[in-house]
């Protein structure tokens, strides 16, 4: 398999896309670029051209085009990925997957719903406002359920809900040789065949294109309630996790912020909270259970120095505070204007994180980089924001030493190099690191579905 | 890839793992022909040779020694599979990796632990004794948790807790190459490549032997309590359970037991329930939870009619509610002594459970054969267990029909053809009915790990 696909005749296939698509195949160099990129500090690399396909046929016809013409493509949904899988490394066709935008059906009976590749999770739960159901998985930017599941993306809800992984019962995916195929269904366990499903979920479009996604739904719980608690020290605040979690509290929600994204957040939406390491916390339930799981998280941050436990309960006050911490990435940008995030995550078993933090902050009081520290951290995940000048080789340096230091930290402690950000092209020699022979089980099944390499070459794996 | 791996010298193959395992490998015909078969109708097919191993180097060197000599290899736990998943249809060697028994570590600190292939359910819950945890994927017989990963197998807390596929953190598998690969970790998540242990979970030794799987565990709730609830009709007990589960009221069990095995439950248990169609209930939680749980389920029993909501709260009161619901397949077969149980599945998305139930229940009202149901029906998984003499084949042709047209229903209500006891050769033609072009996919997968096809052949997938 060739690192990178050849470009047979690029201009013809080219050609012929246009044909297919009209005016939906644009090579309009502002188009490019804006498809050339992600949200982090990746420089662009823009494709040779965007198709915007707006069918699954259209998909599967694009690819065939491509395959015909030996041509890389680049699935995109919209572009808010962190490590670079929207970048066009070996150039080709970026397919913005944005045009299918329908929502196929709601079945509230069967709690699930099918929408195509590019609906957006806002977008989805608007629809289902007065259904008294919702999606739960949120990463921080309004992205779309096809790069969603491409990314195995989680977010605030995964450590009562899941991630990506959990919560998607099929797919319908256009494969290399342009064959459209139905992975899953919708009976809520299985036991027929390969996890195709879970296949292509993470597999960041090095496999196929994901068109179709059905999802699990979730009831609106009873009763919400959410609070916010400041620590002494990011110890305290994640020892108060470790136990909440070990004590088997369901949170729904529960987000670690140092003092310097509190400050950053308070700036950026107007909140007036204590500049301190902080926990985000939300309870789900029933009015009673809420009152229980809210008593039992109160009693044990207070063991190690909680304070300030202040109650958001009204649904504009939880939107708002949610909101705020969505918007952490956004808000840490604005502490250094004009610079690129670089935002990267790790994810560690549990009774490491307070370990794993307070190690990596260590490393990051003794830099002179600036990189605000979030966190899912009930799932023992979290994420630094490196707020770096790209042009500056020193800087760029630093981040990458602390980076790796935290990466490779994570591994010792038996943890992941990303919880929910992916592989892109910035973590294939961490993915190496941390699942050796598994990686060239990964190559297999690549080669297997892949064999020009023309599905998101460069990116998860390294040919 | 050819239909059957060509035996080379099966002879020689032997000798060499004789030479390996001395007298852990074993061609006596008692100990091939015990290896021959499940627990389910279909008729023994002896391997050539039962091979014994006791660490997963030597899995891989008689991986090795197999793939040398094109000698199919096909794994067995404690031979309780009921698709005939363990029989040798073309002879080769059987794996026998109950000698992989080794707990190699439990970790309470980040609830989960790791076990070797053979260790059995039962010993690991008994092992986690004083932990306070434990493990909820149960299926009725006291099978390996290498045997459990291979079926993506659930059961009775499935519906509380999820199955294999969410409940496994990560593998060892040894691949048809003798490759020894460790797939996920501890990590609660990650976005990190594919999803390779959700691709081993389910693949039923047709990728690869696993030997060793670490597994997530759950904190014993503080309260638990059990009911026992008879209704007027099949349909009414169903559809209590889809109003249960729509209400999002959140049972760990809730299993529907027709009047037929509940007679069958009744005599080979010693108890003395109501002989109607029955649901088993429990709820864990908090004190104060349980009981909201166990106000809302009985709440809408009454609605459909449900009476005599007996509890459980006391545990061996429990246990012994549970025991007599494992033992629902050999209760059955003491229905009718000397036949063989074929014990088949079907899953639905739950706004069909009672249509689908009903439906079967019809064609089995106006047949001659006897086949008890029993289900997991939160999950819209349930089973019937066909009491039939396999050396008639009016009986048998008579049970095929009959399977065929619920399997066929359940697909056509979205369902798929098993929850969770696989697809062994049983339902090889159902996997295609179901996925489609998606087999094909499976098939390059298949090619793709393992070209010689030793590994399990003729299971899954047709070549």
């Amino acid at each position: 398999m060739p690192e990178v696909a050849t470009r047979v005749a690029p201009e013809r296939g080219i050609a012929a896309l246009r044909q297919l698509l009209g005016d939906r195949l644009s090579t309009a160099m502002a188009v490019r670029d804006a498809h050339g990129h992600g949200e982090s500090y990746h420089p662009t690399q823009a494709p040779d051209a965007v198709a915007f396909a707006t069918t699954i046929a259209e998909v599967a016809e694009i690819v065939r085009i491509c395959a015909a013409h030996r041509l890389p493509i680049v699935p995109f949904g919209t572009g808010t990925g962190l490590e670079g899988g929207t970048v066009a490394l070996h150039g080709g066709v970026s397919l913005d997957v944005s045009g299918l935008n329908r929502i196929v059906a709601v079945r509230p009976e069967d709690m699930n719903m099918t929408v195509e590749a590019g609906v957006t999770r806002k977008t989805l739960n608007t629809h289902l406002r007065d259904t008294g159901l919702f999606f739960p998985i949120d990463p921080g930017a309004d992205a779309s359920l096809g790069g969603m599941a491409a990314t195995r993306a989680s977010g605030t809800n995964a450590v009562r809900y899941g991630t990506m992984r959990e919560n998607v019962l099929g797919l319908t995916v256009v494969l290399a040789d342009g064959r459209v195929v139905k992975t899953g269904g919708q009976a809520r366990k299985s036991a027929a065949g390969y996890d195709l499903t879970r296949l292509f979920v993470g597999s960041e479009g090095t496999l196929g294109i994901i068109c179709e996604v059905t999802l699990k739904l979730y009831g609106v719980p009873e009763a919400m309630s959410a609070a916010v608690c400041s620590f002494p020290t990011i110890a305290d605040a994640a020892n108060a996790v470790i136990v909440t979690i070990q004590s088997g509290v369901p949170v729904a929600r529960i987000e670690l912020i140092d003092e310097v994204q509190m400050g950053a957040i308070n700036r950026h939406a107007k909140l007036d909270y204590k500049v301190a390491p902080t926990l985000f916390y939300e309870f789900h339930g029933t009015t009673a259970g809420v009152v229980e799981q809210a008593e039992g998280a109160q009693a044990i941050a207070s063991d190690f120095g909680g304070t300030d436990f202040r109650w958001a309960v009204k649904p504009e006050d939880r939107a708002k505070l949610w909101q705020a911490r969505h918007d952490a990435f956004y808000a840490a940008l604005a502490l250094r204007p004009g610079v690129k995030g670089w935002a990267t995550d790790v994810c560690v078993p549990i009774s490491r994180l307070a370990d794993c933090i307070v190690e990596t902050k260590r490393d990051l009081e003794a830099s002179s980089v600036l990189a605000p520290i979030v966190g899912h951290v009930g799932d023992g995940n979290f994420h630094l924001t490196f707020l770096v000048d790209r042009d500056d080789p020193a800087e760029m340096a630093e981040a990458h030493r602390i980076n790796d230091r935290m990466v490779l930290r994570a591994l010792a402690m038996g943890g992941t190099c990303t919880g929910e950000h992916g592989i892109g092209y910035g973590k294939v020699d961490f993915l190496q690191a941390e699942h050796g022979a598994g990686v060239s089980v990964m190559r297999d099944l690549k080669r297997a579905l892949d064999p020009a390499n023309i599905m998101n070459p460069g990116k998860v794996l390294r040919i």
